[in-house]
């Protein structure tokens, strides 16, 4: 690192930064003039620190609001840090709220170092996972459009510090977020401290696509403004107290992205049964075209699914989701979608280096906004937002589970799919009609977990077809579950238990049976 | 009835209404002056018809929408007429759509006639879930908040008759609902014809206490600009094309009502335990003061919760709710409630006359506004209403059942209360810790049929206690749930089913099991 003269003279000036610098050169940390350069509020400059400086200021048991969502745009260099604090025997014992899941480098690192206590609303580490599933960690999974109220509101515990990457701090102190806003907005106004770590690697142009609105609290709330997937109803930055800032830290770690997932027939056949059913809903008039906008989560199934409308005829599609994966900007640069509104972007780190290089031409078309609007009932109901969410199995009834395997066991959490699926103008859950190699039924008689509820699931996709369950009773979603969604193999032990549960409940208008059910599960 | 000389002509110009005539001395119905008066719109005096000829509009196969929310503001007259075709042999096999519950002489009526196909979206009638509960009458339970844009949408059946019980029709040919809104204005605005009972039980002066506003359906959907309990954001009436009216019945029978509730101690201790929790929220500065809108159904609980408000601290209260009943009504005279917005005005018979008696002096604090509106989730969670609903039973998990007695056996439905729990401020679940004259515990291991997952479940009141479950995991709710809520002599075999369940799951954090739930039920 080449230092000019007066910063040399500044740093000598102010002790820290001698430190910072010594660390820098001890981990060959770069660019200095890079970070200042991104800190437009010059008196910001001196709360330049190392990361294991900035995470002194996180002591045992505090709870910490990071940024990140989908492993995007979380903390890297703090955690770093606080993993080495708690590998070195202290007892940190922190609740860290975030966004949503964050990257092995921050969960998985961070439970590996055995310094969670709590962890909310939301994860997919697998370390975590199995943490939390030991009792080892506490968790709690809230719907995520709650998060940031119930932080305000004082539902749950005051944040101690706020610790947020950002692609720059504006002249006011103001924080300009990367590649997610999750609940960072709500964690920097609540927070006693605020920590930033400042993302070189994320290009600064990044700024401009962020739309930060903050909702007042009762009895002051607003209708939220938005009524188009591309309105711009906040500010491009996080709002921020510049003195509330204890310490910035350098970061020029990338996300740590997910793996590329490849689709294969049974996805296609999903994706293809999803968008006619789509067409023929705009056929018959119950769909507008274009369509409402669409929320679809990460992974093969979503992937699979905006493949599929990339050579549909839907012309001019609008996304309102939480999360925009790779496919998302391919329908973008294809022309195929007119907008998309977001809280995080997640994909490959090489898609997303992609991304970044062609920020200016992609960044009028995306809007990234705190989860709380992203998520939001008021504006996913008036959007009439098309929710596409994946499930681990459903039940004849029609009630889904998508966090409990086994009733037990948390895969991760249901997240923000609640908020779509009870708000949505269409609540759509897909899956495979088998799992593990086609030896077990995702279409059971009894889900072992009730995440979404009959009253909030309409339409059920596998590869074998489509159960619009819209206007029908308990025994018609049956049927119509069974006949549409259930692998051939399967709807024989299907319809028994329905004969069984219709002979064992004393209501043939709701045969029910936990017996049956458990029949089931050893006759298949 | 005397009759003055020119309408006597022309009556007699008029061959149907000599029928009518005939058809009122027959049954000795009054007031043909009367109802002119109420129809300020003169070409429609032409379509005053007797109850049958208005029924005969409605064919075999029909789907009527029809007025009517919890036993209130639902038509009678037609009923009878629709009822004694059913009787004299004819297949009427009907689909009706109302706002909620309608009273015994239509839904009881109609039931015991068998002229019911299918009916949505809600009922508590005994005749009818018997009726259902057999198999016998189709019925789709559906979130009171949807069933308006689902019908606008195309998602349900198509509306062939409008019946709409008015106090009045105004000059234009709108129609001012009586002491219920539902979703009178969607069936309304989709039906091919409307048939309109005009009330004249109901006093004129009801005019200006609706409020009627329609949502746009998408791509238009624009913010509910509602913010305080008392805006009136709509109109008086219900917009109505005047040619659509084919019929216009007299009707003077009053709603049938509710029964009066008798409380007891548990049901003031359970409204005591909740009242001291929000004043503590309040003293926590988790809670505004005064206190944001408060959502309360009907029933003894709700009546209990609203009498010992009435003896509180709080001041200044306003309600938010499907449904008022006579306590809220108390509330309001007595000067402790500001001002009231519901869809529906349900009380004894002998109540609602007193209250029609004073409803100039009430009429300026409370709003009847359409489901979609009392119950919208953008109105509800920007007011950050305060849900308090009644279930049959709650889980250590959190899960609430409030519609399946046995996991098979129909109650009543969800109605509404998902539309409230899933989006208020804070979601109160309220029960007696036992049933069945405290042989059944309302605490149990699992749930049988789950209406309200954990995600939507904050808060669970018993006469034993208060459990505030915001910020708990699983354990910890099971804890809090027996330890707060559970009936004494039930919590030893609670705490057993969770010491079981720890040692049969594989996983510490849930402990979950079928098998030990059973033995709950077995060993109580």
């Amino acid at each position: 690192m080449k230092l000019t003269p007066p910063a040399l003279l500044w740093r000598v000036a102010n002790r820290k930064q001698i430190f910072y610098l010594l660390d820098c050169k001890e981990k060959g940390l770069p660019m200095y003039e890079t970070l200042k350069q991104r800190i437009k509020c010059p008196e910001l400059h001196e709360k330049i620190r190392s990361s294991s400086e900035a995470a002194s200021y996180i002591t045992p048991g505090m709870t910490i609001g990071v940024s990140g969502f989908t492993l995007s745009g979380y903390p890297k260099e703090v955690a770093k840090a606080l993993a080495e604090r708690s590998h070195r025997g202290e007892k940190l014992e922190l609740t860290v709220y975030s966004g949503a899941s964050l990257g092995d480098d921050f969960d998985g690192l961070l439970t590996r170092a055995g310094a969670l206590k709590c962890r909310m609303p939301y994860q997919t580490n697998t370390d975590l996972r199995n943490a939390i599933n030991e009792g080892k960690v506490k968790y709690v999974d809230l719907p995520l459009s709650l998060m940031s109220k119930w932080v305000r509101s004082g539902y749950l515990n005051h944040i101690d510090v706020a610790l947020v990457e950002a692609s720059s701090i504006d002249e006011n102190g103001n924080i300009i977020p990367t590649a997610s806003v999750g609940a960072s907005e709500a964690y920097v106004a609540c927070a006693d401290k605020v920590i930033v770590e400042i993302n070189t690697y994320v290009p600064e142009n990044i700024k401009g696509i962020h739309d930060i609105y903050m909702t007042e609290l009762a009895p002051n709330t607003k209708p939220i403004p938005l009524t188009k997937v591309a309105d711009r109803i906040g500010t491009p930055y996080i709002p921020c107290d510049p003195s509330k800032i204890v310490a910035i830290v350098q970061s020029e770690i990338p996300d740590c992205g997910i793996p590329e997932t490849a689709g294969d027939e049974d996805y296609n056949k999903m994706s293809e049964n999803l968008i006619s059913f789509l067409e023929k809903d705009v056929e018959a008039g119950r769909l507008c075209n274009p369509l409402p906008p669409i929320q679809a989560g990460i992974g093969a199934v979503s992937n699979a699914v905006l493949s599929g409308l990339q050579k549909s005829k839907f012309e001019h599609l609008t996304v309102y989701s939480e999360v925009m994966q790779d496919s998302l900007v391919d329908l973008i640069e294809c022309g195929k979608v007119d907008a998309a509104s977001a809280t995080a972007i997640t994909m490959s780190k090489e898609k997303m280096k992609a991304f970044f290089e062609k920020l200016d031409s992609l960044k009028g078309k995306i809007v990234l906004r705190p989860m709380e609007i992203s998520n939001s009932p008021e504006v996913i109901r008036r959007l009439n937002v098309i929710a596409i969410n994946t499930i681990i199995e459903a039940d004849l009834y029609g009630n889904t589970n998508s966090s409990y395997v086994g009733g037990s066991r948390l895969m991760n959490g249901v997240g923000g799919s609640g908020d779509f699926c009870q708000n949505g103008g269409l609540s759509i859950f897909i899956t495979k009609s088998t799992a593990k190699n086609g030896t077990i039924s995702s279409i059971v008689p009894l889900v072992s977990h009730i995440d979404h509820t009959s009253k909030t699931v309409q339409v059920i996709v596998t590869e074998q077809g489509v159960a619009d369950l819209r206007g029908l009773n308990v025994i018609e979603r049956a049927h119509a579950i069974i006949d549409n969604c259930a692998h051939p193999k399967f709807r024989p032990a299907l319809e028994k238990y329905l004969r069984k549960a219709s002979v064992l409940s004393d209501y043939p208008a709701y045969p029910y049976s936990v017996e049956a059910a458990q029949m089931f599960h050893g006759s298949v």
